[in-house]
């Protein structure tokens, strides 16, 4: 038998106690022995709740117990979870965990304290909720150079663009109707304004690159400008709209992350990935393109890959599982350097197409949809030239990369 | 340094010697040590091929040598594989390989051989080419009880269907395309008799329930009877057309498996998997959809897995890892009871709608497109039911199963 704590008891925590109680006999035939959580860390009482038997509201007490072999950390955020996992790989406790905010912050400084003891630091419901990702990345993808990976990372601002592209509402119903949903959170920001995008890429780039990649790094861009004009000129363009958080090594020594609103058209590998669906697109120099989709957050989803990694970690007691995440900081190329097209938007009456020729050339792609507006495709242009053309552009309405 | 041998240099095998030299740094980092190709086997001398160096015509040498560590297996076909890899094995030394036919029948047997030994018996190149589905399977999806596994597993059979979809050409004019491009060889029968997909689902099912399914008892149907005339209706139907490998728990105890043409809609996760690409979609009981996808096969995609695999065996040298794949059969439901809706195309002349409603009943949805034939979708029907009804039935000029 295989003790394990969880730390939190909230949406995530409680499903990773029902899928061990449902899937018992599988995970313990996958695990090798049966895993049995000790104790469930949390401030609150929950009356009537089986695991009140085993509730605790003081961490030191699974600190302390040497039976604990896995920490299992749900609860969110950095403070006190950072001191909580620490304290218990420097106790000798493999960690499993969904926190993102957690492992793109101090996700180097944790594998190497649990490589130093022979222990497992395990964070595949971080990124992607059930999706395998982060082992594929760590053991399957070991014989490529990624040249890029780009997903679409978080569920909320997808299911929001989804339904502002199936129904034609504005950006605000949609978020309303994710809120209703319990898709969104009351306040937002993070999943709109492509905050929790960030860390999920800046997680995966650390590791596909073997240096750590600083969230506050990269440029981030969320989906609170996109309104219900742009899905119809994408729609007009045969495209669709998704929140893009990618990395992409352009060549030895230039690496660039970004989450922005991207325009993609159907030959994408990621066009279909709508909802609340998450999808990863990692394509390396000798395997090629390869993608990986499913539920990107919800209970059971998250909570199927915290107890697969908690089946790892229980494989792999005092044998620790090869990452390489070096805290040596990975120097991202500046943004102002990147190209793309762009998909423009501006008001007819205070802009002439002589002077948006003259600025983008003779090669813009006009898209004519809304009378009263001018509306075209750049050829590839770099960010900082875009920034200073769009100072000389009067009436902007709009403008969203284009990856076709 | 850990010294290899890859038995056979034909196109995975000269792969994989272009993958270690491509990316010879990386691939260090990550097995922790160089990987050096000892010895490559092979009947054929190749004049001129920096390869001559090292290679050899006798597999003794090789088995004989203590210095080898792994050897990889890239010959295909049962024999002498077979005889090759059990002797490496029982020689001490790890085995990867890509050979499907090796691993759907001797999988068990190799794999335990392996594991008495805590050495590594490794196939991630078996199925779906580069696609990572192997270990996933085995090492991320372990907190589920899986439910289904889906896949389209040939890329042959797959760029056939797209052809004939996307320019309206015969089964005969699309093999005969695939042939001139390398996709299909000249006697195309184990693609596009759906043999090669059945031997991979056999492999998926095997790893998924823990027991031996024989790809003999694997009810397997190919893509010859797909017409041009098949593709207008599905067209028509907002349908495509897939070669699916399916296996499928329908409750604890019944599990049935199949390899069969499918008309599926935009909605299905898989629907989006065109021309040589391979997708392989997994449900599992607490995870919900997932979904892989990526080249399945090619030289530098498959020798990317194969070198995953020599990556992982070098990590794990002297240390098995764990993979539950019991030699126990696992009994598959007869497939007779198996439930479908099923499109059926009639000539007009010989059988009447009266007659048609008759054996199928009212809920019947008819669909007109050739102006001859009579052709409709059934309700949800056994394949038994199925195979009865069709005898009773005058003028059949096809029949397909509808997922939708």
């Amino acid at each position: 038998m295989i003790n394990i704590a969880v730390l939190g008891y909230g949406t995530i925590g409680s499903g990773v106690v029902e899928v061990l109680n449902t899937n018992g006999d599988s995970i313990r035939k996958r695990a090798g022995d049966k895993i049995n959580i000790k104790y469930v860390l949390d401030l609150k009482e929950f009356p009537g709740d089986p695991i009140m038997d085993i509730l605790v509201h003081d961490v030191n007490i699974i600190l302390n117990d040497p039976d604990i072999k896995i920490v299992v950390e749900v609860m969110g955020g950095i403070n006190p979870a950072y001191t909580f996992v620490k304290e218990a790989l420097l106790k000798g406790k493999s960690v499993v965990t969904s926190n993102k905010e957690l492992v793109a912050k101090h996700g180097a400084e944790l594998l190497n304290i649990a490589k130093e003891r022979e222990l497992n630091f395990l964070f595949e419901a971080s990124v992607g909720g059930g999706i395998p990702i982060i082992r594929p990345l760590n053991n399957s993808l070991t014989a490529d150079e990624i040249v890029e990976i780009t997903g679409i990372l978080n569920g909320t601002t997808n299911y929001i663009l989804t339904k502002m592209s199936d129904e034609g509402v504005s950006f605000d119903e949609a978020l309303k109707d994710a809120q209703a949903l319990g898709y969104a959170e009351r306040d937002p920001s993070a999943d709109v304004e492509g905050h929790d995008a960030c860390r999920k890429i800046a997680i995966l780039s650390s590791l596909a690159y073997g240096m750590q990649v600083d969230f506050e790094d990269i440029y981030t861009e969320g989906i609170t400008n996109i309104t219900d004009v742009d899905i119809k000129y994408a729609k007009a363009l045969n495209a669709s709209i998704k929140l893009f958080a990618s990395s992409i090594r352009e060549d030895d020594e230039n690496i660039y992350a970004m989450v922005a609103p991207m325009m993609i058209r159907a030959n994408h590998p990621l066009y279909s990935v709508s909802d609340v669906f998450n999808g990863i697109y990692v394509r390396g120099n000798v395997i090629g393109d390869v993608m990986f989709y499913g539920s990107g957050a919800g209970k059971l989803p998250t909570a199927s890959a915290v107890v697969a990694d908690v089946v790892d970690a229980a494989k792999h007691l005092n044998k620790n599982i090869w990452t390489i995440w070096s805290s040596k900081k990975l120097e991202l190329v500046d943004i102002g350097s990147v190209k793309h097209r762009f998909f423009i938007r501006l008001n007819k009456d205070k802009e002439t197409l002589a002077h948006i020729k003259e600025l983008f050339g003779e090669d813009i792609e006009l898209v004519q949809v809304v009378e009263d507006e001018l509306a075209f495709i750049t050829p590839l242009i770099t960010e900082n030239d875009m920034k200073d053309k769009k100072e000389h552009i009067s009436g902007l309405l709009g403008s969203i990369r284009v990856r076709f």
